[in-house]
């Protein structure tokens, strides 16, 4: 696809570029090579031979993709190629046993553990900086919002603790699907290894081993549960990044104010508006987000995959799933930046708080008063107080000040103790201090 | 993205090139300035400057887009670029009254016009293959599968002349999307024109008639039906490719042999296996449609764009509609090879008429039956018939010529001419001149 | 699926019911007996007793679903039923030359039929409802916003218009997308209606005239581009719903406050927080459109139907078009209750235009500005300015009026009108009267 | 939706219907009752009381739905009616410190608690289906194929191994998503508990132990991470069930026959072809499996969800969730049924392996000739004897034992021998090996 950079990251494409995807595949037919030479299938020197051709830069990449297009895969130019490279007799012996599926599967799986660590480490970062907004702003008060309303105080360390807590999850996630999914491809043209006699078995345990990749229990060339539980992975880190950045973007509207991205020159400017501060970051990790799930459904539905290898559905994958992958680090980069380099405003948090005569404090008011009356009656009481507190334009401190209702089961001060945002926080600390727990036990255990 | 060739094509990949974009965008720009010095808002000295500025080639189009992530829109560096390259005071009408925005979608809205005038052409060239192939095996008998079992005798003209059909109806479905949905964007920075005064309006008309674009009725900044309708235009031609493609799949498998896509040398090979003859073409259409279908959910879901410009939803376009217009190439194109090229066996396909027993035959039997004897008893007789055949290995035709219950209401030579497949094809020929007289209607009709 | 009628309408869900869908079918298969009586083809008494037994409450509606499971279908235990239902000798003409995908594709287009009308109904009250607040509130002036941060002033009218013309826009893309993709579906078993010999061209004429259902040019049981136009149609209509629910949304935050949903005993309260105001209706358009965009890609990807009939993914239309025509009804309906009972808050709209020390007419004295020192210098002059306000805490027109740079261009008279919001609409007037002009074109046009 | 039972199963529509859904919601009712009571919170005689009125069939489930439509969220309805039925002084203390979407999304992980557990119990009936398979079939030859072209011979046991090993995965998949991905909802109005003062914790703790759900580090209503695995969960499994009911489809067809589903009366038959024997149970996996994972982006999409409760973007899950389960049931359900009763044909398979010249065992031969020759010069010379084969109409056999190049380097029996299927299979047996350890490994772990 024409690609302009603005929904890939420069580290990502070059995992997933034309020729890091020609040296993986040349990885798996050098590895071949070794572990059949080591299992005494082929000459040792033929091994070598290949090992020593098995480098992109000998080949021209795009010739070589000319090719695939009308051979339908990139294996068949590319073991081709890698023949005439290799001396005679060694050039006899290159993809011995192998098929297309096997040299392509086993380079998508290289490539995918290379993303997924770029991925870990960005989203380790995002896990900082909101331990450190967590920690910072633990009793920051400001609204709490559901359905876009205000509902009750929380603090901006609890919005950061929930952050932090999603974020964690993801790391742990694609820890966990990287080590339950990636595998070695290797079957042959029908999955049975039918060219290596009785030696298949053991070329694959020395070719996993060879490349450090799972050994599965049997090729598993159209059975793509594993490519799908990557992508799935993706998908829902992509969903996390596009809840934290649709926060920001909504807590970064010029009627809420309470935090903006980092300013920098030629940063989120508009091109007619002087005055714009755009959250830009976040602004692109939600378009890179909605872009990578939606290759989620690309994958599963090309689960359908005929026989012993599909035709169609298959090769779906290898444009599907670099795509996912660049937009998915197109979604984590810029978050990580946003969150950086967030810059929080207590004071607007403070003030939006009396926002609506102070009613985001009813529900205080009304437990206050249900500890008396019960519940059903103080909802009532309030309800109307906050009426009145409307249609009079007053606080709902004045008014519940002066009401008789209340006044007849709350003294002056339990109202105004009710009514004090800082006093109705609940588990809000300790909800922050157990994100911050799970976040140090993660980040101690190092990479993983 | 990565990008390997393999599902774009090189006409439609230049379309949508960032240097293409560049100049469409720099098309918009050129033109607003043409109009405004038409309409006396800027002085003509400054459109003539402006205009000569507005060639691609005078832009280094990376650092434009690496500035682009940074300002969040391509846009605000392009404006900046062309500012600079314009002599002053030319400099100072660049872009006047107009938003990055305006740009952008009228650029994007000029690359889909050429985009949609490619697959036209390659949409045609299938349709004159496949009505080629519709008049060439009108009478050529073969089965007709339901369900993927065989059902009752068709043509292969019949199945070419359904392919028309559906290729013939959606190259008009995309000229009446086209017709439809492409319009000028232009409202400025907030969709009021303000910048312009009174001569918005004026300014609009002129700028949609330079660029030859349909004026709509206000800006559209946030409301995205037009481009959803042409995403789902092309997600519909792609399902409409998957169908033909996946028909080929099937007619070609080993036991069907039906057709065979053309040979060449390099084409449809296998690395491990000499005898295969891969259906390579139909194979990347398959793969192609799927990759552009999947993008139109993505462009429908960030339809729910935020009030006047969207964060997030709207640049989505930018990455979703080149990679649909590219797939959606990817799979035209291909199957354009594959129809042109395609090879039908009409020997095996009657041979296949034969296989189990003469089966396929039951209906007709049934019918010429049913209209002595009801449907009902008929349909009871002839499967138990069909049964018989299977279970004693025999002909249908055999069994029924020696079946009591059938020869009580027909003779053998009723019974031959029921089980013959050419007289048992209804209305197909009337189908199949149908469908050549709509597609010659249309291809009369030349480039709309 | 389970049904709690949270997300449907009841009477889409009637339309599209299960008793529904066996009328539908019985409709056709009376209608099929009526034309075929009409050819000659079977005999007048017979289709009068078909047509007489071809009442949806003669059956069992679930013993007939029960029965669907194991045949793969529900038009085989029908035609079984229906045949046992009419008495001799007429049960022999029962489904005379039809198949089941006759009889459920006809049903579901006329299910898809009266669908659309529903839909045309409530999108027409919408726009009814778009067009007063766009006419009461054309000179409203409220904040326009881009990436949800305030860019420019606008009308309330000008946004409510640009609802307007999206609305506008869906009716007659439904419109054009009914008169275009219903049509009869009649082949027979493997679509050549060998069957009815050479009566089926007769017969199909009759019974599209019978049912008012255009005639295709042939039969189209695998080739689903009009199912597929139909459905998205229906996605971008939802999607459409999505932009204008969601604004409302936006609109009715506390702290933005510039409009609310109309209330009603029970409706948008909160289980826990007696002052909440939920913006319900918009809330469920929200998510019904979601629901109902969900469903496209899922019947795009099943356009790769097998040869004459496809197993598995033609049976995904029989839920997913349901759904489909459910899920948008229950996204249009609330947004219909939303913007009938729509609250705007001028009051509030005016006074958000001063949020941001009136930065938001930045661009508005860069113009003024520009006028006399050109584009790049204005808008260093105001950006300076800007900053300024922001970091005084004054108000931007304060500064101006005290800026000897500014002073130098412009009067103090001319600061005050440029910085007067109803002096910058531009062409927002002109805007809105053509969204009205074009809305009482489609609304005079009557039901089209 | 309206809903015909064609795509759900009956225990799983039990699970996810409105009664039950209603249940559980009071389920976490009287579990929160109890856990309050438990902690000191609130009375113990009212936890009872509460505790006594947590019955479904207490209510009129079809009102409260009604109510839930104007209120946004049946929960509220819910707590009304409770506390309606619960003597005084009691009612007051319904529902207490808790929010709507505490007892939502606590209710949707118990329901997804018993939907996996019926899925486990499914997918674990068709492993041990396919194990059988397996076993009965190690050495049934019979072609594997590549892109829907003969390739190289396996076995069925293989075929059904590598079925076996994808299903075992499922199991597993589900499991650890269950055991990682569910977890208990309760955080108040805003997630801070405010409402329980200081005991928030201390209720949350003894809930989780009360419902026997993982009590999460903190409330996650806006994140959605933990719902969207699980739906990915299941749309892998839905893709899962789509390979293999995929392959039995085209095992099925006329002209390969190498397996039919189990026949029974009224099933899989035709309404208007006698003959027919449709795969119906595959067909409505297949069916199902496209609606299940249809399902996923919508779920994913909605993972960007505003602060502290969405509105729109959650509520989709009330529908997309139960949708999603019961589809993958319906994909699950059948699928077993066709794999149970599925009867393997030997002896097509047979016949098949000869079809097209005996092309198929061309790898076999250039192997036994690439350990002369090499692999290169080996290819040429049997791509050219297989290109004489099928010339000349002959089998390859003849072919080769008559070819001088052949016979230059391999005698007569080694050509007999290389062309044996039953002697190029490779792995073949070790693969089915692997695969039945591996179940057995899971079966007897029992419900896990």
């Amino acid at each position: 696809m024409p690609d302009t950079g603005m929904f890939t990251t420069a580290p990502m494409s070059n995992i997933f570029s034309p020729r890091a995807h020609v040296q993986r595949m040349l990885d798996f037919e050098a590895a071949l090579a070794r572990a059949e030479a080591a299992a005494g299938v082929i000459p040792p020197e033929a091994a070598e031979a290949i090992a020593a051709a098995c480098r992109a830069d000998l080949y021209v990449v795009d010739a070589l993709y000319a090719q695939a297009v009308e051979a339908g895969t990139p294996a068949i130019p590319l073991v081709r190629m890698l023949t005439r490279q290799v001396a005679e007799p060694g050039g006899a012996f290159v993809h011995y046993g192998g098929t297309s599926q096997d040299a392509i599967d086993t380079a998508l799986m290289l490539q995918m553990r290379d993303g997924l660590a770029l991925l870990d480490a960005d989203l380790l970062d995002i896990c900082e900086a909101c331990a450190r907004l967590a920690e910072q702003h633990r009793d920051t008060l400001m609204p709490g919002r559901t359905l876009l309303q205000q509902a009750l105080p929380i603090t901006f360390g609890l919005k950061a603790a929930r952050w932090l807590a999603l974020m964690c999850r993801q790391v742990e996630a694609l820890r966990a699907c990287r080590d339950r999914s990636l595998a070695l491809q290797f079957g042959g043209a029908a999955g049975t290894l039918a060219a290596l006699g009785d030696s298949g078995m053991h070329v694959a345990e020395l070719l996993a081993q060879d490349l450090d990749l799972p050994l599965p229990d049997l090729p598993w060339h159209a059975e793509r549960d594993r490519v799908a539980n990557l992508a799935c992975a993706l998908g829902v880190t992509a969903g996390a990044v596009s809840k934290v950045a649709g926060d920001i973007v909504l807590l970064a509207q010029t009627e809420v104010g309470e935090a903006t991205e980092a300013s920098a020159p030629g940063k989120g400017g508009s091109s007619a508006l002087p005055q714009k501060r755009n959250p830009v970051d976040s602004m692109l990790a939600l378009a890179a987000s909605r872009l990578a799930l939606g290759h989620v459904p690309v994958v599963l539905s090309a689960m359908q995959q005929e026989h012993e290898r599909a035709a169609g559905a298959w090769q779906v994958e290898w444009e599907a799933i670099p795509n996912l992958f660049c937009y998915t680090a197109a979604a984590v980069s810029p978050l990580r930046s946003a969150v950086q380099g967030l810059q929080p405003n207590p004071e607007r948090m403070r003030q939006n708080l009396d926002v609506s005569h102070g009613l985001l404090m009813s529900e205080a008011l009304m437990m206050a008063l249900a500890a008396r009356v019960g519940r059903p009656e103080a909802q009532s009481i309030v309800q109307s107080a906050g009426e009145r507190a409307v249609k009079e334009n007053r606080a709902l401190r004045d008014v519940a000040l002066a009401d008789e209702q209340i006044l007849a089961h709350l003294s002056p001060e339990d109202i105004e103790r009710a009514l004090d945002p800082a006093h109705y926080l609940g588990s809000t600390g300790a909800f922050i201090d157990r994100a911050l727990e799970a976040y140090r036990a993660l980040s101690s255990g190092g990479e993983a």
